[in-house]
């Protein structure tokens, strides 16, 4: 069984509803949307990411002879009979990676029968929530510092393997420079970033020797961590062994800070690199970072090129989980409300409109019943899936990134900025507020 | 390349430094250990675990041809040569899985070449972390409610697939009865849970008819949801469906509550499943608790006899992360200590010795070095890997867990609390203060 790919990496409901949808013959089109019913506290938009491990997921999902062995234990024949045949046949609508979103706004839409469309659930929302929280976290440090190298140092602390790949992958489509996480570069195509670590530096007798080794051994990658003893001891020693790397051919390309007050070392170091003749040798920041520290950084003009960002990025420290569901908006043609308290949904097929200024800024969005209620704004939800296949080849990550960093420019200014911006306009048209009504009354006709 | 047993789940600093130490002939042994530098607030002590998953890493890291050719791009053949062959061949000493553990006290003590020990870092940091915070949070939620069925639902929210996973053994290993991921339950054994969904509901005209059909296809485990539209109103059905399922030898063994003010509704639900003789079928609560809803709800009484705990458990919301670190203490023969600013380690290879009062509390550890500097306190550090291999069969995960349940017994009453008790006494042995002294000063001998 892979922990990744198994269909078990599932709910014990799915399995339950599913042996009772089978027995019932309810096998009808379902449609489920996903969706987040707030903004986490301090954020001003998401930014949707994961749909192409969604997908991969949909198209992949069968189950082994191992896996319905397991089951068999559990469940009924008809369930393990029916399983053993099982591929996910839907249609899936979606907003691109990279789209900008609000609350109340579906990001994904699954239409599919009522079995295919449950037994997907919690993976689906596993992968969806995952990656577009890490990209609305990532997005934040790039919108404060734009012009600066932004690199995703967090696997070590994200939860678990998984975790620390889609962290790497969700902030590179959000714009980082790249990541640490050599497994996230082989895989996804993802610029990778390192140095060395303390332990190297007090693996050796002196400072200088380790310095002076990585640069023969990486002669182009040399950038030094120079904050083990002294800071600004270590920045005399690197100008001091320049010279004799210099005519190696070796030019030592950055350095790099972990402790301490980062703006009054990287002035120091910067002051002594460059009366040192190092001018074009880079200052690189990291420890316990977060989109915060580097405004404060920013702001002080520390002159620090680049940043390495872990575990506040990998775990979105100040808000590590949001609040969103899938939930059955229409089953059997019939459209369908959640009325638990605090937690009701808006019925039926929908579709979200966006409008823009004249100077081509975010104004405001519609969420509309796809059919008989639309709108001239933008549709944001487009057909990704048809009948269980992709309609579109894969896009490469990097064309994402390109996408999202372009969608960032149309952002309001009060919306770039850390502090809370006002709310984004998000209106639930007239018909789909007419049919929350009409199913409400039509509900309490049968209490 | 497998994303959870890949070697290059690795920072590519392990690759830049290796290369370096190969071109160095820096192999001999190095000591490593892994503590953490503080508790996480509102935490009164942390409860290790992932160490099963960490020996797997261990005894199974190789690098595949697939693997070989990537790097092959990057690195040296001098490194490949070294790869190719690659197998960990060092030493691990460990707490076991479920001690309670401090500050400054190591968990994981690894002696291998210098190489070796330095390629697993961040892989060991990113189980070790990950299952130590899940398994002291989920600690809090047992010691607040012992006597209640504890539920991990929070698959669908946890960062990725393995989180979800992990998040399940460890919150089972902290004294949890059981998850809700399928998939957790088929790898490691632990007691599976689950109801339906509000889709379940909503998909059926009525929801009279939803509980029968449900009942009737699962009637080892009818536990019903009753929130989808009125709780109350749910109730009744239930009771008013419970003759006609016991007719067919079905019992309702319970209903589930999932919003709205949990504790007026479960007396209210009490009280008509009471009244229609329904004194044997318990109320499950869950949505958006934690360990404090737990005990707001234990502390009025409220009649709910099992909990499901979802996205505050398997993020551990309060605290998703927490500072830990894996650093050199010896190379070569000879202890090191890393100084930079806040984050000076403790040198050399140490124990941990526990120390009880006469009525079997724990009362005080000593972190102390391994040789010449022994006490007569319980060593909480054991061998569990020689040469690459381990020492011990694998304990059982309800063997673990009992230990686990029975360690929460030596708590001092002010630890077993959510607000947080005095510091717990960990001291630093007189000899291991002098050896730092000692390294300090050669150290600015050499500045």
């Amino acid at each position: 069984m892979n922990p990744l790919s198994s269909p078990l990496l599932a709910d014990l409901y799915q399995f339950t509803m599913l042996q009772s949808y089978l027995e019932q013959g309810m096998q009808e089109t379902a449609v489920f949307e996903l969706f987040i019913r707030k903004l986490p506290p301090g954020r001003n938009f998401m930014v949707a990411a994961g749909l192409e491990q969604a997908l991969d997921f949909l198209e992949n999902l069968r189950f082994s002879p191992e896996e319905l062995g397991w089951l068999a234990t559990r469940f009924r024949p008809s369930v393990i009979d029916y399983l053993e045949q099982f591929r996910f046949s839907g249609d899936v609508h979606a907003m691109p990676e990279g789209t900008l979103f609000f609350p109340n706004e579906p990001i994904l839409r699954i239409t599919a029968p009522l079995p295919q469309a449950q037994l997907v659930e919690s993976r689906l929302i596993n992968l969806l929530h995952f990656e577009t929280l890490i990209a609305s976290k990532a997005a934040r440090s790039v919108l404060v510092a734009p012009d600066k190298v932004l690199v995703d140092f967090g696997m070590r602390r994200a939860h678990g393997a998984e975790a620390g790949l889609l962290a790497a992958r969700a902030s590179y489509l959000a714009g980082f420079s790249g990541t640490a996480t050599v497994l996230a570069g082989a895989l996804y195509d993802i610029p990778l970033f390192g140095t060395m670590a303390h332990s190297y530096i007090q693996a050796h007798a002196d400072e200088t020797t380790a310095f002076e080794h990585f640069a023969r051994s990486n002669p182009d990658n040399v950038v030094l961590l120079i904050d083990t003893y002294d800071t600004e001891a270590a920045a005399g020693k690197v100008v001091t062994l320049a010279p004799k790397l210099h005519a190696a051919h070796i030019d030592i390309k950055g350095v790099r800070l972990d402790s301490g007050d980062l703006a009054a070392h990287a002035r120091n170091v910067r002051q002594i690199l460059d009366q040192g003749g190092l001018q074009s040798t880079t200052i690189f920041a990291s420890g316990n970072l977060d989109e915060y520290r580097l405004q404060t950084l920013l702001s002080v003009k520390a002159p620090i090129d680049g940043f390495g960002i872990g575990t506040a990025l990998d775990i979105s420290s100040d808000a590590p989980a949001f609040d969103c569901a899938y939930k059955l908006q229409e089953y059997a043609g019939k459209p369908r409300r959640k009325r638990s308290e605090g937690k009701a949904t808006w019925p039926g097929r929908k579709q979200v409109y966006r409008y823009y200024t004249p100077q081509g800024e975010i104004s405001h969005d519609i969420v509309a019943l796809e059919e008989n209620d639309s709108y001239e704004g933008q549709p944001l939800l487009v057909p990704v899936m048809q009948a269980g296949q992709r309609i579109h080849a894969k896009i490469p990550l990097y064309e994402l990134r390109q996408q999202t960093l372009a969608s960032y420019t149309r952002l309001p200014k009060a919306m770039t900025a850390l502090d809370t911006a006002p709310t984004y306009p998000v209106t639930i048209s007239t018909a789909l507020q007419d049919l929350a009504k009409q199913l409400d009354a039509e509900m309490m006709a049968h209490l």
